[in-house]
């Protein structure tokens, strides 16, 4: 018998002029001053207490953002203060709102989880949400996120929660299962891009007048595999644009290293995009360079088969050299502005943030798409699995939208992540190693290895990492013990 | 495995600046002028199509949409030219929107549905959704919808269809088993009016300043069966008001026959709404008239027992006295404003027709309750049942939003419904008359009567309104065959 | 996601030449001996340990099984022994197999069952196993047997647990729920008498030599409202003559008070099975008097009704009286018997006891009807309901059989009492009455009264038997408080 | 709502002494003289329809068998004739009982499925049910199977038809894709040699007297990826003999092409088995060359990667060697008994064919593993899914045993092969290559491939085996038209 579930909801209403927003992670150097410009020109008033690891990168964000409302050379429409707090408990007692946005020194981790992994002959493009990478960067940020939901579920079980923190689905699933009645939404821009992307072919195609926000489309997978198959702009149906670009010249780019050399790896040719909807009908909506993650034919045959769709591996060199440790100095651009070395104004960023606040404070109805625990918004994945689809968010409620299944052979292609997923995070309530095994072992990245292979790698990311892994228990485990990369 | 179902979505944008409505029923005395305000103070523009069985009544108000826009005392916001249609083909093709609202003479038939089964000791309140009586209507009105459904395919089979017509369920349950790709969203005012209600309360216990649009609520449920299981008033929980009242006098009145004399059969006190909420932790949410037909312990004991929770049944004389045939004079208000006998001013309606309407074409993101297919916006509930939650409409498309569950007893007492209406809709496939009892045998309402007596009620509902159930096959069923009620 | 759900197995083998039987209500006048003398004629071996309430009863039965063995001028083909216990834990520790079947004393109880309700209009014919007197049963009996299973869990988690004790739905679903891991099957007769009556009408119709043993029939459904969609006798097709005769007069008589008053409760004309079998295509495979509680139609319209379809009522009289109080003498064969005072022989029985431990030591394969948690033996019941259907019993293990679903109007019948069960076994785990009573209300006997006249009845059920239902926690109910008849 | 499903079951009693069998493939050089000598054997008489593509061969059978009951220097228990038939009408009218064993020349199918697949790289290590080679041996045999399955309907629908034929899960699932009321099984001998392999373990381990029949498993899954959760010998309980075998030598041997060199193809060293045992804690039960075809990671590494388990490819040379086409000369032994040159005796076959078909007519109630539709014996695959799961079987009924579900990493693995099984079986009702090639895309074995050149490998595999694919529509595919390798 199902249970009687509904969409997250919080209990008591929160006062548009007076809202505490709790930031976890809020010493960030670039996703913090996007909020503060969009707060500041926000009809929203209130406060933001910002907590990190490294206490002095939220000092110096709480003092920007009393900054832009005190002596920047702007007009905010709205009053906001900010203070960094030393204590979880000091962030969240009483908050309306709760920011999840933390990640760990990639050179300890990140790096690993990409150039071990390709030791053993996967190429993964990205590595950070599911394949061996993402498995272990799952393991080491769920049992954080555990202690997140406990904290939240003492000092303020009624906030809303909001998780930027990847691999979104491990770690949106880890907070609900810690604590099911969290008002937690995972959020992510992959769905947003392909919206961006869909106006831009309603401009070349149809000669239409739109933007983002003019693209509705029905969403619904889980993060970075998300599908979309139905795209309007306006309400004029954009699949006949899709399948004559599909059909053409669009559809049927090839790439080389050469191609890519100079490109950012953000580069998104949608070659894969495109080659996953000829093959099935319907849209993958995340970048390219996630969707070969999840769809593994792409990342066979290594860096050529990757490139030959136009996707360009995201390096660990790239990412140790563009993560800047919070600790160190906040990008340029923050203390350019405050040493009035750079002009400073007031930019919106492309995030949705401030939208779905104002929606929960009853300002707006407002849909897009977020990462929520399964109640039927996709009806044939199972329940409580987290999964993306559109949900309308109105005062004090966030509902999915019923967005239907898919084709079976997507479906497979998805339900296996979701075994993986579902596999990890049920190991992790009581940190069995060996039943995390068996999700590594499942994963379609992975099965492309012998076991023993398998295990080898597993092992050795174990080994490298073991100080991020301490909520597992490493001690008794079969599958260590097996290992010859794992010494204990 | 589950299909690839999406909510209703049609291809082709319409242009809000010529939209073409096909009123199916459009000679309606009530309805249709206040379709006429509605449209008549809004920013959409077009054309409405009227067909009716009784051509003149369609004139009639064409006659009179027509002269609002041009010889009325008032000043329009919009266009609308209205025009009377002698055919289906000429009222759909090429149509945008159709309007479903047509009822058969209750004369005929409705008084039928109440005063036979109260033969046999049902002593239903309305009877006019389900039990005997709705069992009835809806093995007159389904084949007659299968037709407009038909119609619906070959002219216009992209457009929205709003079906106004009770049994609600049935009806729009028959329409997408007819043509799977119907947009047709099944919608009534029940919700509309608890969310009223809650406003009141709103305003009377918390002193908040509120009306019907600042209520949202979970809903959920089927057609006249809808329950809440959350509310709130701009965000604030109104659970802990509704739980102070059920336990004090709101929740603990009785009535006699006394007591309702004077009062109209639409009275609604509220106590079948407060007696389930009491027992089962969840919020009826239709009026309590139709609640008393699905939970049908509330029917027992005649008259007395009905009244008690002061209910007044809408007696069969009522019905055939109140419904003037379409054919007859308007109601008194359009004659006596086309002859300038009053003063004709642009009210509005509460009808929420206009504000799909403005959604659907890009005007707005519109939050209502409407009837659909489940395509697991309630959880436990079987996939296509038509259910009834909240849907999101915008540009083109109307999705569901995902309501949960209920309690397993709430759930029990709905299940057997959608049983009986599955089971009624499985054998007007075939014109299966036979089959048509079974659904009928093991309606709750009908559970009270021996097999046999069940089966003389049956027959003797088919003998008299044996003229409207020409597509059911009465030549050869053994059921009939049997009784002694019906004569073949 | 499903769990890993196996059907029952045992993890050690038993000795078929050292089997220790459990015998829990070992006092009992009938079933003990029956018993004692299947066993005597078996070509099994062991000890059987009787514990009852009544020690001396216990002690009775145990002299008797010994003088079987010993001094009964007659020829065992095996050797028992018997000893009465004196407690639980020396009935259980260590026993491979426990038999369960005890009753309170039904002047305190069941006489309730069945003449309170009588005064509030339902006219159950056994209430026994469902409606007010079934539940209220349950109510008694659950918490006793979360007992036993809980006792059983501690003392031999291992053995094969048969359970006879009714109601069979709701006492077997809990002993599962207090212990997952429980080897128990419930066991009833009335599939027996039903293939018990199809070899009589394979005998009479179609001329063949045919038993019991030779009809197999796919049956499914809950215990007492089981059903039947193939029957057989030696391979043979019966459905044709059940179609027969169900078109004939066999299928089509009526009785009066006059024809039945000479008869035992048990007759049984089959008119009830017919009626439904007529209506729904499958065939009920229980005792009339049984059906009737289930299928209420049956019993509207008091004794005329209920009488009209060969049905006797058990009245509170008959079963007053012919319940011997345990601690009372024996019936009088076995004391005869030990007396000399009457010849004993070696009859066997109709009981399939023996049969299933022949199979379960590993001497047969047997196949019967059983009721066991649901794990897809029927395809439209939810998982772990506990349900009725073939099972095959082999060395060690007992496997239900896949028996399909049901049309959806009978499923709907079944479904609802499904929901009663789970309703008030859920309820039970912390005693909560009130929760109880939501399954009470959902009963399908009980809503044919208003919810007021339901609380009240079943306000006077707890007050009069309040003395059996210590376990449930009366004392912060608001339903009780609410009530007339139960003052606290 | 779920249908009314029975298993399969026919609805006239079989007479065992008028048995007539249709053996479709009845040429058959090994598995035809089995049969006979089995039937010879028995208890049961009858008559033997033989039909072939290769008429002689089928003759040369049925002068065997008839020789064996007139000529042979043997006494038959039973009398048996055979005949050769040139029809598929002759050979099935009035047929109680079809055989379906029959196959391609391997010289022009079977060798492709293995060697062109080698060429991509991938290693399959038999290629005949799942995987690039598998799933063409479907496409080619399906449409013939759906032929077969018309036949019986037209001419013996009651008919208890053995499917032999691989793949066996997509040959069983067209049959009753194709003709739902169909009574197949799907049969196959891996689970009994798992029986086998148990039973030696029982003898070894625990000094029992233990042979095939001893063993009682749980078993389930699709075939050649059965899994085995219970396993007994005459109820003793042999897990814990596996779990210490799994941990030993045993469960720890490897393997290099020196040691298998000389082996047959046959060999089962269970390396495979207990690696996947140590991983999930369940044991499958299928031999090791299969298993490798369903968990893919054991065939990545080519050769040695396969070798290391102890399995040894079925190269495409043997099969071509091995198999000797039907119109060719019989088996020596069969030449050899005729012409006197080789004593013959009536030995036993392992099969169960005899075995079930005695529990078809009556003569006992018989436990053996079928392929069937899911019906709810495996309780988290789909319904209509062919499963493989122990099955009852009685008098004309073949039940299947409810057998649970899997752990999730388990459930992971096999639904990944049903939904590819499903996509081609569904993309087999219309010959819809494009849809077929979807299936194909997601299968385990395939993945490794980028998506092109799973395309180009798709195309080549149709185009060396187009004769064999006459109805599928290779004339309208986008897949087609895109590759290279197929020029149309």
């Amino acid at each position: 018998m199902s249970q009687q579930v509904h969409a997250v909801t919080a209990e008591t209403a929160i006062d548009p002029d007076d809202i505490t927003i709790a930031y976890l992670g809020g010493g960030s150097r670039q996703w913090a001053p996007n909020l503060i410009r969009d707060l500041a020109q926000s009809d929203l008033n209130g406060q933001v207490r910002l907590y990190d690891e490294y206490y002095e990168s939220a000092q110096r964000n709480a003092e920007f953002g009393n900054w832009v409302h005190s002596d920047a050379d702007v007009e905010p429409t709205s009053e906001w203060s900010y203070e960094a707090v030393e204590s979880l408990e000091a962030a969240l007692t009483g908050a309306d709102v709760v920011i999840l946005s933390t990640q760990y020194n990639p050179a300890e981790t990140f790096v690993h989880d990409l150039d071990i992994p390709e030791d053993y002959g996967i190429y993964g493009a990205v590595a950070a949400t599911i394949g061996p990478g993402g498995i272990f960067r799952a393991m080491r940020t769920v049992p954080l996120y555990r202690k997140f939901a406990a904290a939240i579920r003492e000092h303020c079980p009624d906030a809303w929660v909001f998780n930027y923190t990847n691999p979104v689905h491990f770690v949106t699933r880890a907070l609900y299962d810690e604590f099911p009645e969290i008002n937690a939404l995972g959020l992510c821009h992959e769905v947003l891009g392909t919206r961006h992307r869909l106006a831009r072919y309603a401009r070349e195609e149809l000669d239409m007048d739109a933007e983002r926000s003019d693209i509705s489309v029905n969403v619904k997978g889980i993060n970075h595999f998300t599908w979309v198959d139905e795209a309007r702009c306006k309400g004029v149906d954009l699949w006949p644009v899709l399948e004559d670009l599909v059909d053409g010249d669009e559809g049927h780019q090839e790439f080389t290293w050469d191609d890519l050399e100079d490109e950012s790896v953000f580069v998104d040719n949608w070659q894969v995009t495109w080659e996953l909807f000829r093959r099935f009908d319907v849209l993958p909506a995340a970048g390219d360079r996630h969707l070969v993650e999840y769809a593994t034919s792409f990342i066979q045959n290594g860096q050529e088969g990757l490139n030959r769709w136009g996707v360009k591996r995201t390096g660990s060199d790239y990412r140790a050299k563009h993560w800047t440790p919070a600790e160190s100095d906040q990008t340029t651009d923050v203390e350019a502005w405050l040493e009035g070395d750079k002009e400073f104004e007031l930019e919106e960023s492309n995030e949705v943030f401030v939208d779905i606040l104002r929606a929960l404070v009853g300002r707006d109805t407002y849909v897009t798409n977020i990462n929520l625990p399964n109640v039927g918004q996709v009806s044939d994945l199972e329940e409580n699995a987290v999964v993306e689809t559109n949900a309308t968010v109105r005062a004090n409620e966030v509902k999915p939208m019923a967005a239907g299944g898919f084709p079976r052979p997507v479906r497979a292609l998805i339900q296996g992540h979701v075994d993986t997923i579902e596999t990890i995070i049920e190991a992790s309530r009581e940190g069995d190693i060996d039943a995390a095994f068996e999700g590594f072992l499942i994963d379609q990245q992975i099965r492309t290895l012998q076991t023993e292979a398998a295990r080898e790698l597993f092992a050795e990311l174990v080994a490298v990492q073991e100080g991020y892994l301490e909520d597992w228990d490493l001690s008794d485990s079969a599958v260590l013990e097996e290992s010859e990369a794992y010494q204990g």
